[in-house]
């Protein structure tokens, strides 16, 4: 007969599944939000006071991010078509704080092609909220051969 | 001790779970049986009256989908090298259908080097069979400034 | 009330489970490693004595594995700026071992942009060890219309 401490211990690695599977939902919906000019989901993957910190502007807090999405820039970029693609995540949890490592590539659609127009290396910093997994902290940096790139990525896993 | 009742909700966590790491399978399927030409294992993944809609063409039922892939036109572009490439996908599942949303890219093999040739924004429509997880219907659509391709990825997640 | 078997069979599924996220966890960590320069890092995902068989080279060991991380050649890619990007993996499981199958680009900075230089088929053959899951002997093939690299996506899921 299982003991209450058996089924305690399973569920606890239950949660810890599925704690990856919400996170892994949580970033690759950055893509589809941001490329179909969402910007209350794009604002919605981070805390009301989270950052998004890349090579062209340090966003601050979900108001940040929403004029991002909404400002002339990235409107006129997804008019033209662009992907914004996210690659396999790298994951690692621990207990209410997660960080996740992945490449991200955003291809413009030119005349009569596509061209990979930015390559990067990302960090979201993450933590488990009230309302569930939420960033508080991405980190993207250009593959430009910038020691600030391979630092990111050499901290895959480490918090 | 564990209740009956308390395993029995442990088990439809454990076949949640099961279900969305199935679907991933699936959906990573399909690249590599494309790329290497297995026309019934690219028709495996669908429904028998399952639908693949592209840009390109209209698919019905896995008769249709089995004679593109054995069609000369895809028979041309594997034999010069392509790499039809599906990134991480979001899946939300709903009891016994899904909804995956995904980027894909084919590069294309060139003289010297590789061409991101197509970039897309897909979603499948999945449904629980007798025989898995298979897709009922899959979109995909050029992200080339269309509005076809942001409404898709607007829908990510939602039935 | 659970009996001892039912709690056996649910924590067997959610091992098999567990093992899925750690080889997730294993093969996405190849591209931040290597993109990085961590030589230990990367050679650590292999068993001592796995192979890492390349289109340019066969490397046997974590030593030969070190030695490439560590040559000038991947140096000098990586101060160019290089990005080892792995996609969404098609993994199977059949006890202690295991098999990947995935897609590889590497993008290249350039004066003003990104290219996709090279654009593979990979296969990971992994097994359980003391340590953990590892990799014992993982294959490359330029998808560059070869029927070696048809040939490996073909057997995609199969040991």
């Amino acid at each position: 007969m299982a003991t209450q401490d058996a089924a305690d211990r399973m569920e606890d690695r239950i949660r810890r599944i599925e704690d990856e599977l919400e996170i892994r939902r949580l970033v690759s919906a950055y893509g589809p939000a941001v490329d179909s000019g969402d910007a209350a989901a794009v604002a919605a993957l981070w805390t009301e006071d989270g950052v998004y910190d890349t090579d062209a502007a340090l966003l601050e807090g979900r108001s940040g991010i929403t004029a991002m999405v909404e400002g002339e820039h990235h409107q006129q970029l997804i008019a033209n078509g662009a992907a914004h693609v996210l690659g396999a995540p790298h994951v690692v949890i621990d207990g209410d704080r997660a960080v996740v490592t992945q490449y991200s590539r955003v291809f413009r659609h030119t005349g009569d092609g596509f061209e990979p127009w930015r390559v990067a290396a990302n960090r979201w910093e993450l933590a488990r909220t009230p309302e569930g997994w939420r960033a508080t902290y991405r980190t993207v940096r250009l593959i430009n051969g910038s020691e600030e790139a391979r630092s990111l990525l050499r901290r895959a896993g480490t918090f």
